[in-house]
C-alpha cells in the first residue's frame, strides 16, 4: 500500500518545490516519523534530510518507497537548499515566523501549501485507512479488557492508566490525546481533567480515549453505569436519545453533505427531543495524523464531506452538576455512506 | 509558592503588552494548562482568555493567584485585543506566520519576546523545582516497581508500557516523551524506536524515560544487564567509564561555567579513557515544561550555567552493533554546585 504522499502534494501545490520542517507533515509526505530534519519534494521526487543520529532508522524504514534519504549536518541551516528554486510551497499555518523570514530572505517566492495539505490529508488512502482501522480495534480491545477490572474506589486516573496500559499491550504506539475519565457529574464537563475522584456504586462513567498506529489516531467515547442505583432514570432517557442521534447520523449522513448538514442531523433530532440546548459542542471533527483536523462537522461547517474522509460521530448532552453523555465512533465515508471503524464495543447502555 | 510568571516576563520584555497562544507558554505565565485561548499580560496584570468550555476549570485552578480569567467567544479573532497597545511582545520562535501577519496588520509594533521567555524559563522558581523533583521521584519509583516484573521473552514495547503504567499509578500526569526501551545492540542507537524485540538472557537493557507533574518533566536513563552471560566484559569496562564521567560532572560542574565547559568535563575524561569517538552526542539539555529546552550543555555551548537551571547529565558511549551505555540524571545547580533530583535508583551496574 502507498504510504508516501510527496508526489500528490507536489502536484497540488504547483511550485518548483515543497518544503517543511513540521513533524506530522514530514510523516505524511514520507510515512516516517522524525523530530529532526526536513522534507523537500521537487520534480525529482521526495527527499528526507536528517542527521547521523536518525539516518540508519530512516533508510531502513524507507527502503522500497519513493523517498530518498540524505544526511545533513545537525546544525546546518535547512533553508539554504531552497536557493535552488524560484517558487517554494511551504505550509504557512505551521511555519513559525523566523523560518518564514529566512526563506523570504533567500529571494524565493513562497506559495502557501496549507490548502493542499489540508485537502489532500482529509481524503485517506488505503494505508491510512488501515492504520486508523487498527487504532480503532486496539482502542476497543483495550476498553473491553479494562471493563472487568474497574472496581469501586478506583480513581479516574487509575482507570485511565489501566486503559492506556491495555491499549499499549494490544499494540498501540501511544495515545491520541490524554485519556478523559469522568465519574458522576464530572461527565457534564466535556473536557473534564481526569483526577483523583474515587468511583462509587451507581456512578456514571464517561471515557473518551484513543490511540495511535503509525501516527494515525482513533477517537472513541463510551458512557456507562457502574451498577444501577435506580436513581438514573433521567440519565437513561437522555442516553437513549443520544444513541438515537448517533445512529441517525450513521444512517442519514452521506457524501456530498456539508459539515453543517451532517451536524444538523443530530442537532435537529436532539432539539426535537428537548435536548437541543444541552448539545453544547459540534457533532464531529476530522481524524488522521492529528486527532482534530479537517473536515469539521459543525453547525457553521461549510466543508463538504466526501468518500475517504475520516471523522467522529459524537453527539453529546450535558446537564451541569447532574450528568453528561457522549457516544462517539470514528467513522469514514465509503460508497457515499457512513462506515464505522468500531464494531466490538456496545453502544447500548452498559451497566457494569 | 509562586506558580505564575506573567509579571516577570512583562518586565523583561518591556513592551506595553505580552501576548501568546502557545500552550506551554500560557502554562508558564499562568500555571494552568489549556489548549484553547490566549494569555495577555499588561501593566494591569495577567489575563487568561478562554471559551465557555474551559472557564469553570480555569477559574477553579487560578483562584488565589494573580491571574484573571476572561471569557471569549470560541471563534473570535484573538489578535483584535492587541489594537489597544502600541508595542506588543510576542514569542516569534513559536508564532506561526499567519498569526504574526495578523498582528502586524493591526499596526502595532512587535517586540520579539523569545529571549525573555528563554532566559526566564531557564531559571526555575521553587514551585517549578518542586514539580521537577516530584516528576523525578515518580520516574524512579516507577522504574524500581518495573524491574522485578521484567522477564525473559517480554518485548521492548511491553516493558515500556509497564513502566509508563507504573509511573501513572505513582501520580504521573503523562510521559515527558515516548519511552525508549532498547534490548541488546539496539542500545547502540541513541534514539532507538522501541519495538517488538524479545528479551533474552544476558541482554543489556537501556531505558530512557520520564514523566510530567503539572507539566514539568523528568528525564532519566538507566542501563543494566538482564542476567550475566559472562560475555559482557567490554561492556562492563565501558560502563565503569561512563559512570565515572557522569559522576565527574556532578563533582566538577559549577555555576558560571559555559555549556561547553560542562560538556568538556565528561568529554575530556572519556577521550582520555579512549571512548571520545563513541560519545556521539552532547552532555545535556535544559529540562522544564519541555523535555529539551535552554540551556544546552554541548561542545559548542555558549550558554552560561547558573543557579536554578535544570538540565541533564547524560554521558553515553555507543559501539554500533555491540552495545550502548547512557547514565542520565536530571540535575540542578544550587549554591553553585550540582544537585541531582535522583536518589532512589542505583547508578552502579545492576545485573537483574
Amino acid at each position: 500500500m502507498v504510504r508516501t504522499n510527496g508526489k500528490k502534494i507536489f502536484d497540488l501545490v504547483g511550485a518548483d518545490a515543497v518544503f517543511t520542517t513540521c513533524d506530522y507533515l514530514k510523516r505524511y509526505l514520507t510515512g516516517f516519523l522524525t523530530e529532526n530534519g526536513y522534507v523537500l519534494v521537487d520534480a525529482n521526487g521526495t527527499t528526507l534530510y536528517t542527521d547521523a543520529r536518525y539516518i540508519e532508522a530512516a533508510e531502513k524504514t524507507l527502503r522500497g518507497t519513493d523517498v530518498t534519504v540524505a544526511e545533513i549536518d545537525r546544525f546546518s541551516r535547512p533553508t539554504e537548499i531552497l536557493k535552488n528554486y524560484k517558487t517554494v510551497g511551504i505550509p504557512l499555518d505551521v511555519t513559525v515566523y523566523p523560518e518564514y523570514k529566512k526563506i523570504t530572505e533567500l529571494g524565493v517566492e513562497i506559495v502557501d501549501a496549507t490548502p493542499a495539505f489540508r485537502n489532500a490529508m482529509a481524503i485517506k488512502n488505503d494505508w491510512e485507512l488501515a492504520n486508523i482501522q487498527k487504532a480503532c480495534e486496539i482502542a476497543e480491545d483495550g476498553f473491553l479488557a479494562t471493563l472487568p477490572e474497574i472496581k469501586e474506589g478506583m480513581t479516574e486516573s487509575e482507570v485511565a492508566a489501566l486503559l492506556e496500559y491495555k491499549m499499549r499491550t494490544f499494540g498501540a504506539q501511544g495515545v491520541s490525546f490524554d485519556t478523559i475519565v469522568a465519574f458522576g457529574a464530572h461527565a457534564a464537563v466535556p473536557h473534564h481533567e481526569t483526577g483523583d475522584t474515587k468511583l462509587r456504586f451507581g456512578d456514571e462513567i464517561l471515557i473518551d480515549f484513543g490511540c495511535k498506529v503509525n501516527g494515525y489516531c482513533s477517537d472513541i467515547t463510551r458512557t456507562f453505569l457502574f451498577g444501577d442505583d435506580k436513581k438514573h432514570e433521567e440519565f437513561k432517557t437522555a442516553y437513549g436519545h443520544v444513541l438515537s442521534a448517533h445512529n441517525l447520523v450513521k444512517e442519514k449522513l452521506c457524501s456530498g453533505m456539508t459539515g453543517a448538514e451532517g451536524d444538523g442531523i443530530a442537532r435537529k433530532y436532539l432539539t426535537q427531543a428537548g435536548y437541543g440546548k444541552l448539545f453544547t459542542h459540534s457533532l464531529g471533527h476530522g481524524i488522521g495524523l492529528n486527532v482534530h483536523e479537517f473536515p469539521y462537522v459543525r453547525a457553521s461547517g461549510t466543508d463538504v464531506l466526501t468518500d475517504g474522509m475520516v471523522f467522529s460521530d459524537e453527539p453529546g448532552v450535558y446537564l451541569a452538576g447532574e450528568y453528561g453523555i457522549r457516544i462517539e465512533d470514528t467513522v469514514t465515508l465509503e460508497n457515499g455512506k457512513v462506515k464505522s471503524f468500531m464494531s466490538k464495543t456496545d453502544r447500548n447502555l452498559v451497566i457494569l
